[in-house]
């Protein structure tokens, strides 16, 4: 086990009703804030008038600034960051899924740092602070509303970029299972993605001996595909399975289960690249780029592939034939995706294939990738081939 | 499952050589402090020197307070209170086990606060503020480090009560696994019986639908068994396996095993009577008490005792007969203490049952106990019963 430094600071509020405990969240910081959202579905179902109505309650003023979208823009950015200075707001609110809040987290990091906020994400300058960031949760998926990850599209590329850093750490997080009832079952399952690709990024490291994360990860993960389960088969408005999602949401981004290992991230840079280019949803990609790269991988680490495979998907059998029970379990998974509405295959998701050299060289862009197994272009060009085949 | 809010502030450093951070971590919040031990084993074994040149390299400065026993005392506190207002201090630093720490909590409180410290244990006063509290983790076992809780003896009783508050949460906790390798094992066993209960009262809940909690809890109890088999075999300085336990041990008590979930919390107070009247250490207290505990309330949900002995006890046959697997499940429990020295019947610590109705009077002091069954003097009494069989 690796040493490591463990703390999680935003105070999550969870359950029925809890978005009307915003005003008196807020009010905690800040009396003037900017309110963050996409102007869709939030505003259609009611939300941002409720939300307004506990601002208003509890004194808080805001400016809103609406058109987030999916993979969101550096442009609105810019545009928050120049409102946020010009209104001299000191807090930003995000109501929608992990593309509102990483869009509000862009600009509070913006707005109190100079330079030009995309030199950031390109790692030429870095920031130790940012303006506190709230957040109402009504995509359960990126776990942005714990993390300290934002990613952030430049449309210029386009090009997709992440920073991390324990400023951009929303100070709450409001999450109401009964605002997913909703969701259109193409978001839900691209959430579901999304967390279970966040959890086994961390799963696979080669770290010996990290036997409560390991323990943590597969009790998520199976927790996540049992509730999957039972919404896609009729329980879009099942309360506790809405919940469990959820909270697995937020517990699969926000470190507690990397704690004392190292995750390895190449599949998210993957990903990353196939959304810039082809505009599929990030969930969506990582279910493509996952069964591959571990197909990729099999000879890797077999024992730990086959561990997965019992401990997550069921697998018997590991006992005799670790590579055969590796290839069950990626299949399971495969299947399980399939069943929720995921592509696995470039094909499924209309993805050409012809664009691979160039999809290679993109996510080679700042050299090689990952952890478990340390990717070049050559492995990053043989990992989409085998998603495209 | 129901709607919580769940923030955990205190920072975690854990690994080899943590305990030189701790100047810096501790010249963050103070420059004048409290150091707060037993006086006996991090002395002798060179921890406190080692605190002390660190704490003098960031250039704070301490007036020492060591004599801390186990199951602190509140003539103990009462000293260190006085000692924190005469010198105006304004960080507790303890080092040591969940004793020192509870101690050192109950000092920050009563520094700030008015009146008789103990009117707050008595429930008569209620605190919301206290000095920052930090820690140096010597015996895994209470979960002190990153918990709300802090229970004192009064010695003038005796009673043993216990508080939670939020502003008691330490604001960091050191957390080095080698610092555990010459515990004595009778030590070691009873902070692995204390943090197995920790997560038993928050496993034994009557909520349904807690399905992720379920799985981290069971997980944990798994990981906790399965290292503690390795440190008793041979194991005494097997890092990873004193790492597991140690981390274990944090998440335990740190609450968010029990999101979404109410816990039951009857064994412990049953065990505070075991403690105040023999003297018995906690750890082993509760080893007597949970299993009495789980005989009595066998009919109560034997299903979920059922779901504890296949997933933590490893019990086949629970889908033909679900008492049976519990009583299994019950039975492997105490041979588990008993693998590492625990006792699990009043006969095995030589206490004396004729005690029994002073003890049952005095543990329903504050009225009923428990949340998963509601217990009443006759319960209490029929379950001290059960463990002196």
């Amino acid at each position: 086990m690796q040493n490591f430094e463990y703390c999680n600071k935003t105070k999550i509020i969870f359950g029925k009703d809890t978005e009307n405990t915003v005003g008196s969240e807020t009010v905690q910081y800040a009396k003037r804030i900017l309110l963050h959202h996409s102007g869709g579905s939030p505003v259609k179902s009611g939300l941002i008038a409720r939300v307004k109505e506990s601002l208003k309650k509890a004194g808080v003023e805001w400016v809103e600034l609406d058109g987030v979208q999916p993979n969101p823009l550096l442009s609105l950015v810019l545009k928050g960051i120049d409102i946020v200075k010009k209104e001299k707001l000191n807090f930003i609110l995000a109501v929608g899924g992990g593309s509102a809040i990483d869009s509000a987290k862009a600009i509070a990091m913006g707005a109190v740092n100079d330079g030009d906020v995309w030199d950031y994400f390109e790692r030429k300058l870095t920031a130790e602070k940012a303006l506190p960031v709230g957040a109402i949760v009504t995509i359960p998926a990126a776990g942005s509303e714990s993390s300290v990850s934002c990613v952030v599209t430049n449309e210029q590329g386009p090009w997709k970029r992440s920073i991390k850093h324990e400023c951009l750490r929303p100070v709450f997080a409001i999450l109401n299972p009964e605002l997913t009832y909703t969701l259109p079952p193409y978001q839900t399952a691209c959430g579901i993605s999304d967390m279970m690709s966040h959890i086994m990024e961390r799963y696979f490291t080669k770290e010996p001996h990290v036997e409560l994360t390991d323990e943590l990860c597969e009790g998520a993960m199976r927790t996540i595909i049992r509730n999957a389960g039972k919404i896609f088969s009729g329980g879009e408005k099942d309360y506790d399975a809405r919940a469990e999602i959820m909270w697995a949401g937020a517990l699969a981004h926000n470190n507690l289960l990397s704690t004392g290992r190292i995750g390895d991230w190449a599949s998210h840079a993957l990903d990353h690249e196939l959304t810039a280019l082809f505009g599929i949803a990030h969930g969506a990609g990582l279910a493509i780029i996952f069964p591959a790269w571990m197909r990729y991988n099999i000879k890797e680490d077999t024992p730990r592939l086959a561990r997965f495979a019992e401990k997550v998907w069921g697998v018997d059998g590991a006992y005799y034939d670790n590579e055969q029970a590796a290839l069950e379990g990626i299949g399971r998974m495969e299947n399980f995706f399939r069943s929720i509405g995921m592509p696995v295959k470039f094909a499924d998701a209309n993805l050409d294939a012809a664009r691979i050299p160039e999809l290679a060289k993109r996510a080679f862009h700042f050299g090689p990738l990952g952890t478990y197994r340390i990717l070049y272009e050559k492995d990053i060009e043989a990992i989409y081939r085998i998603a495209a085949e």
